[in-house]
């Protein structure tokens, strides 16, 4: 058969012309590229390399853009980008960039939406169901979510809601046997049990909140999904597809190491190691690795303590090694951060010292389990915020700038912000020392910092500032990561002749009174902090020094969803360079 | 039989030596005692007057308080307080208000959590016998849940990780075939195929998710019940008790009424007429009444508006006949919040009009899709928040203080705080009519007041502030509810001679900076807002003025879980009566 020429493929119309043999020579095609440019640039490897034969079915037989396509965190979307208008991000590099890693719908009337966060897809395309049923719609309504993403309790609620549709409404259960790691919950011995069983088992997951059910085992053979999604297109009630997929497929090394191809950065094609290799000293130390070495010494010391992810061990620093050194004593709930919040209390309930790691932008799942199960109801757990930070994940559906606002808020719960990874780590012995807190210890950045002169507390339960230095009519309050640049910021001061007090608030939930009060008679206190200003800690200083005279500035980001951002240029236009702060500081008391 | 003196049972143990006879007459006594209090005092009816059998029977059965027992909800507990020492509750008037009306662990060691959202019991008890293996216990762990909380994600996520203990962990499903109004999602039709089946058929929802399931079909039979704990006590492995049982059992009207009896005021016991009837024209205009007869015209005139809530009908004004007359506008999720969000912005998407409807305090379960899938993707859906406010709920698990804070600090999320009803409805008209923007609107307590002069706008996507009155030198902005209280203070203020101006913002999630800038020359600006001052509005002023010369000062409520508070006292606490705003206006400018 002759090539195919990628580049000729503009829109799913292109591909509805093929022959099977075409479409597979498509698939092949798709393949080799999407794993130059993986190879050469990282991203989401394994859930794309699974998708390509599902994802040119599913174009080959609906109608798309008419018939829509929700695809649940997206990050499996590659090949659906390639087929719909974006192929040279694929196979041109100085192009690789033009596309983000999830669905987008500024870039295609083919995106939906713009998702990262996982198990929302069901719920939304019911929605979008409803509104077809309302104006009399023909076309077809199909969610696409991977079995990792079924244990998120929001997936649950889109499929109960979804099957009361009574009309066409498809759910493809992308099934490749794992999550991000290997999956925990008991739906998967259910998706275990129909696998083995050809789909003809009982009982039925699907079946039971009341779907038809379809099940294809060979999901990356295109004549059966053909067939397959030819035989649901146009029903008229809700039906899930169960197509049992490969991760990874086509890249050996990612087939055989499924969690360390979940998402990579570049690696050789043929041994799959990674480029541009440093010794393992040249690697800069990172909160993830040091809060797993941490936790495995806590554990040790105390086998009360466990550790609990929802689905995320990597971003713990749980690699497979140490969780099956943890053993028992590290938990995985699944993607259901609801659950790991109440698991960890039960768990502390009954005597343990849970502690939960979270990526700063996935914790937002779980307030109200925050709120009530854990605050309000005065449960000693502890959770740790990863990029929770302008310099962690910049994609807009990832942003770390929102966990202060979101957790200092609540009531009981102490939000502590260390500097550095001295004060990271006596944070954390602390809190897994004491039964009586609910506290939250936010990593600063990614990038481990060390302050061997940092002042450490034997107890963090009340607020009390640090005063690293004692100037005078200017204080400089530096939260967590911030605190470097404010040192900085002192420093540059120093040099210009003014001597400013620098300040470490050390906990972002409760102010320390005593402290601010001496600052009433400053003439500037600026506080900065990694995360929005609205509804921040710098906010909360303002307030409470709104009666004094003392002006206040509070530095951190604006309250926007901010996409694919330079780090550089965000902290800049946010005046939060050392040299700027320095000038802030220099044009205010010049006033 | 003798008849049994309630007052003697003062633990568990009294009832563990009773007859069966004994304990039939225990019920009775007990549904005649409720029935007595409820009637006189209002509370939660029908799922109290459901569940006596099957909480006598698992006390009878397990050895509480070293078996524990998780009540979902916990609005069931009353039986369960009557049998753990706190029967004077019940029996003596005097003593009604001794408890609270959920479980609560300062009142009693057979409480384990203070609860009062739905659906988070099963994962919380899953923790508990988790740390229970941890450390070789043998208790039992129970987790109690309705049907109508299944629906919410939550007990999902807890279902998953709960079925992979591989340990005694025993999962009660109280089906009253229920929720508050009747169950919405593809599960309750399984349910109701076990219940038609004796527990038989497939597919069954829980064998699916890798439970061992019983069903008990008369759930209000206290020999079936003891019989089938007995058989399930000491059990190693997770297990679902399905028992079916019958919602207001024993008072006919709330048999024959399940969704009026859910939760009532004071009745007549014969007749189930309220006590204390007033006329029609007596009983004060609120704004879920308003709300509903709002919606049904915005629905009439547009058929593309529809209005959802997740199970709480009757908060959003919606009885049955308003549910019949808006027909498919009407849509209700079940106990689902994350889907109600979620399928609103796939009808939004999808070009209609969603109104949800929300509880303040029921919100917060839902924050990752107000931010993600809203707020965001920019979907232009309208959040209605009942009873957020000081003045509202004040049990502990339901306080309506923290939507401001958790709310307004979304991106691209506009939260508008009416001041009386006029504005209320000018701002829904508004929202339903544009179609870029998610908004926020927040009724203005329950009760409605009208303000005939209050100033309307044609848009309200834009920051505007209503400076009402012109002052000079001090300023009050009152959010929403507390406009009207900062106008009296106003009042008071300028029959001594005091001008001050008067500001209601309207929009509490962008600043109005020219208004503001009008204040920078001010000597003193005092915001009031019907929340927690952390991360409020009131804190974004202090914020913005903080390098101006003007003194800021917020008024609101502490961040704080407090619980059954006069809301008098707490009014006077938080310096929020017109006399105080006042006399701090005056002893401020004196200074």
């Amino acid at each position: 058969m002759e090539e195919i020429n990628l580049s000729e493929i503009k829109s799913p119309a292109d591909i509805r012309k093929m022959s099977l043999p075409e479409l597979t020579q498509l698939a092949a095609e798709m393949r080799s590229t999407l794993l130059e440019k993986l190879s050469a640039h990282g991203g989401h490897i394994g859930p794309n390399l699974g998708m390509i034969e599902a994802v040119i079915a599913l174009h080959y037989v609906f109608d798309t853009p008419e018939d829509k396509i929700i695809f649940d965190v997206s990050h499996q979307t590659y090949p659906h980008k390639m087929l719909t208008g974006r192929m040279q991000a694929f196979t041109d590099p100085a192009h690789y960039d033009d596309v983000t890693g999830y669905t987008n719908p500024s870039e295609s009337e083919y995106d939906l939406y713009s998702l990262g966060h996982t198990s929302s897809a069901v719920a939304l395309a019911a929605g979008l169901a409803k509104a077809r049923d309302f104006k009399g719609g023909k076309e077809n309504v199909i969610a696409v979510i991977g079995d990792g993403s079924l244990s998120g309790g929001v997936a649950f609620e889109g499929l109960d809601y979804g099957a009361t549709l009574g009309s066409n409404f498809i759910v493809v259960v992308n099934d490749n046997q794992m999550s991000i790691a290997e999956n925990h919950g008991g739906i998967y011995a259910d998706l275990r049990l129909l696998r083995n069983t050809n789909g003809t088992a009982e009982p039925n997951l699907f079946r039971a909140m009341g779907y038809a059910y379809r099940y294809v085992n060979y999901g990356n053979d295109l004549k059966n999904l053909i067939e397959m999604f030819r035989s649901v297109k146009d029903i008229n009630y809700p039906v899930v597809v169960h197509i049992n997929t490969m991760k990874g497929m086509g890249l050996p090394v990612a087939e055989a190491n499924k969690e360390e191809f979940h998402y990579n950065g570049p690696f050789d094609l043929k041994t799959g190691a990674p480029l541009h290799e440093e010794s393992p000293k040249d690697e800069p130390e990172d909160y993830s690795d040091l809060f797993a070495k941490g936790m495995l010494r806590r554990m040790k010391e105390n086998d009360k303590v466990v550790t609990i992810t929802a689905a995320t061990p990597g971003v713990l620093g749980f690699d497979k090694a140490r969780r099956k050194e943890a053993g028992k004593q590290f938990i995985d709930v699944g993607i259901a951060e609801q659950s790991a919040v109440d698991v960890a209390s039960g768990l502390a309930k009954g005597g343990l010292r849970p502690v939960v790691g979270f990526v700063s932008s996935f914790l937002q799942r779980a307030y109200d389990q925050f709120s009530q199960d854990i605050a309000l109801n005065k449960q000693a757990a502890t959770f740790v915020v990863f990029y929770g930070s302008m310099f962690g994940m910049n994609d807009e559906t990832h942003l770390g700038f929102f966990d202060i606002a979101l957790l200092s808020n609540i009531p009981n719960l102490l939000y502590l912000a260390p500097t550095c990874k001295e004060e990271f780590e006596a944070m954390l012995d602390w809190s897994v020392k004491q039964d009586k807190l609910a506290v939250v210890v936010r990593t600063p950045g990614s990038v481990a910092v060390s302050n061997s002169e940092v002042k450490l507390l034997n107890d963090y339960s009340t607020p009390e500032y640090d005063v690293v230095r004692k100037g005078e009519n200017v204080a400089l309050i530096g939260a967590g990561l911030m605190f470097g640049i404010m040192t900085q910021a002192a420093d540059l001061l120093a040099q210009k002749g003014v001597n400013v007090t620098l300040i470490n608030p050390r906990n972002l939930s409760t102010l320390d009174a005593k402290t601010l009060d001496d600052l009433k008679a400053y003439s500037l206190v600026i506080t900065a902090e990694d995360g929005i200003i609205d509804g921040g800690y710098g906010q909360k200083v303002a307030s409470y020094l709104g009666e004094a005279p003392v002006k206040v500035l509070n530095l951190g980001l604006p309250k926007k969803f901010l996409n694919r951002y330079s780090y550089s240029e965000l902290q800049k236009a946010c005046g939060l360079t050392p040299e700027q702060i320095g000038q802030t500081v220099l044009s205010t008391i010049d006033k």
